[in-house]
């Protein structure tokens, strides 16, 4: 019988590496190569290469001396790992901006997930188009919740909004949570929630910058 | 006097794990904690604890044993080290659902990065408003890099108009760029580029719903 990921636990901090492993990977492949090393990967992913090695052995993945590891295959044991062979439905709450560009986000079907339903809580949004769906009002969120067997909710709410909506996700039975509002969301033990903060790649944009000044500075006091 | 930030170079691994510290810390004052400990800290960032306190060393910050770290004074080291306490322009390129989102996302005016100016190519869009700037025509981008001196360029476009993009900011002197497109893009060394990937939180949910499928199943099985 065929097994979709492997029984064993992956610690946490591995789990939250292998998405940017893929994304390195796929980068990879557009460029043509059909191996990589854990060098490679390392210098791609700011992850030192003994750390690299360590992660992907969690897969029992364990690479070839001299060769590297088979892009194509450990592209395949990561996305299995990642639970990315399976089809999540997906819901967004909040149709605004943020809503309406991650309805339409590439990235998301191309992995796996499947936006499903569209909600808001204005009536005015109701009946607004994107990705093939319309927008349905917050009333129905339990129903739909359930007919279209959604497995994950993205809030994408105002900030003031995002508690309240939690508290009717976790109502309906959701039992993952992306949350995009910049505010800190309470749901029972049994929940996950994910929360993104779009600032965090600038930031580390900013240490570059920053580094840049000083050196400069550094260079007209020498 | 009082220098910026340290003149040693911080491992890349670390710099880009300090934007999660730093929003970690954020939450724990939130929930008016005064003090963290290292265990804590990998606990709520999936680091290993020994990692952490090697991390936050580089910044020269060693906490108290028994107490920890003082949250408020970590914050500061940390804000100073990734630049935070610059005040960054930032130019958003392409003004569609995403940019007009991004415009207004409070998550980046908190962090000193300022949104200073809005470009699109479709003449339609030029004059349309958000965050109180008005959109600008991409002709006018050469003279507003400097006019405003732009730090940072978000480009919010579809992918396949990216990389032209990505070439007009780098021949108007950007040297930080921020890729939201679901494109690869190139440009000189010098250039600094992150590419955001939306669906990288989605597919760690999914690694605990898969998760939860196995072993349910497994369950059945005993």
């Amino acid at each position: 019988m065929a097994r979709l990921t492997s029984p064993r636990t992956i610690p946490e901090a591995t789990v939250s590496r292998l998405p940017l492993y893929l994304r390195i990977l796929v980068e990879v492949t557009e460029q043509g190569e059909k191996t990589v090393s854990s060098d490679r990967l390392a210098e791609l992913s700011g992850v030192n290469a003994a750390k690299v090695r360590k992660d992907l052995s969690h897969l029992g993945s364990y690479g070839t001396r001299g060769v590297g590891y088979d892009v194509e295959i450990l592209m395949l044991q990561i996305s299995r790992e990642l639970g990315l062979t399976s089809d999540w439905a997906v819901a967004i709450v909040g149709f605004g901006n943020l809503g309406h560009a991650l309805a339409n986000y590439r990235g998301f079907t191309e992995r796996g997930f499947r936006i499903a339903a569209l909600f808001d809580a204005d009536p005015r949004k109701v009946g607004e188009e994107a990705a093939g769906l319309s927008v349905r009002h917050m009333s129905e969120l339990k129903e739909v919740v359930r007919s279209e067997e959604i497995s994950i909710a993205i809030i994408a709410t105002p900030a003031a909004a995002a508690q309240e909506v939690a508290d009717l996700l976790v109502e309906a039975g959701v039992k993952s949570i992306l949350n995009f509002a910049p505010q800190l969301i309470n749901a029972p033990n049994e929940v996950s929630i994910r929360k993104v903060d779009l600032s965090m790649e600038l930031q580390i944009l900013s240490y570059y910058l920053e580094r840049t000044k000083v050196l400069d500075a550094a260079r007209l006091v020498k």
